[in-house]
């Protein structure tokens, strides 16, 4: 029987975010504490990431936690950690093979895709290699299954969806460091130009789900973390010319 | 039952190498097919790195591979691929926990000591970063027990083997990017200072393992590798200067 869950977490991160989806698929009741990135409290403060949990140990209050629970970082482990948990859950895939493929799929997002993603919207810069990206992973994508393994929901989904649900909320809102106008653009493109049809099923069968709708904050809050990144793109240009 | 497996293996790859370990760990009987680095065959060739496994489908030539297997590629998601093939074997720790450590341990090899080895070795950059690192990883290895999260060999000190096994032959050897003696001295201040006297510990009971001797080549293998190093390091130099 697994022990007391704590998570450290933020609705903002995209990070936490994945975990918050990991144990919303394993159905796990835990205690969640939401820290404010931009001010974070002291006895959380020397932590660099709100992606931390607090595993087992007494019940404490999560603002004073037990030296007894073990400590756990970085949200790809910590999924990995509730799919070891909860094995009966469908995180990872039982199958070896499925499994293999699972984290080839969740690599592909860290070294390829989360690169190219922060691109136009962090630093302005243009989307082609991003485009290009999406269509590298696209292609992992099978043709006849809902999701990145098969027709189950996986870790290899969980590592992509908060960062396409994000990037749904900046392309709309035309907002990120790339120039005014080139979100809607991106928008159009990716979601009616045909090149990314595959994708963009892939993305309506993740939005379907439960576990997507509640853990999936507004798109408001989302917006509010790149809004500053123009303007901040911006001065960056102006200085380096002078 | 685990169906076939055949491995495409490079000696002086420290990747494959890794693949290599778990295999051995897991007492696995399996094909494996030597690559040429500098002259892959073309029926290998558009797969970029020599770490790739054929799991499966019927027993064919190595170099003849059969579209009836899977074939899976990364070095870690390899050795985890083995870890589940095998979960008699100790790769992973059974222990939720003991299984984040690991992942953790893994993730700060990937993420933090292998940039920082690349520098003086690969680029001729100074060693500070690199005890530095090594420093923080040596924080991680307990006090009590052998490896990096218990007295079990695992995926995580799988990771780091193929690495430390070269660092001994470069340093000792005075090969790399780094200008002439500074290998020695490294060598001197690695096995000598005391600053890294857990981690010596640390790496003489790794090398005491069977599957350390049984998967190491030669020291002159790696030292070929890193040969070429300080000249092309002082050649750039010379072309940037210019």
């Amino acid at each position: 029987m697994p022990e007391q869950i704590t998570l450290y977490s933020a609705k903002i991160c995209p990070f936490a975010h994945r975990v918050e989806l990991a144990l919303a698929e394993a159905k796990v009741g835990y205690n969640r504490y939401e820290i404010d990135l931009a001010n974070k409290p002291e006895w959380y403060a020397p932590q660099s990431e709100p992606r931390e949990q607090a595993y087992g140990g007494p019940q404490v209050s999560p603002d004073l936690p037990s030296p007894e629970s073990t400590k756990i970082a970085e949200s790809l482990i910590l999924v990995e950690f509730v799919a070891d948990l909860y094995p009966e859950s469908a995180i990872l895939p039982k199958d070896p093979v499925q499994r293999a493929k699972a984290r080839f799929f969740i690599d592909a997002v860290s070294t390829k895709f989360l690169p190219a993603y922060m691109g136009p919207v962090a630093r302005g810069q243009p989307f082609e290699p991003f485009w290009d990206a999406l269509e590298d992973l696209q292609r992992l994508l099978p043709e006849d299954k809902k999701y990145a393994v098969g027709d189950e929901y996986t870790a290899a989904d969980i590592a992509i969806t908060p960062f396409l649900a994000r990037m749904e909320v900046w392309m709309k809102n035309d907002i990120g460091a790339y120039k005014e106008g080139e979100g809607k653009k991106a928008s159009e493109y990716f979601f009616g130009s045909g090149r990314f049809k595959r994708f963009v099923k892939y993305f309506e069968d993740i939005k379907a789900r439960e576990s997507f709708k509640a853990t999936t904050t507004s798109g408001e809050k989302y917006a509010a973390r790149f809004a500053p990144l123009r303007a901040q793109a911006q001065a960056a240009a102006v200085a380096a010319a002078a």
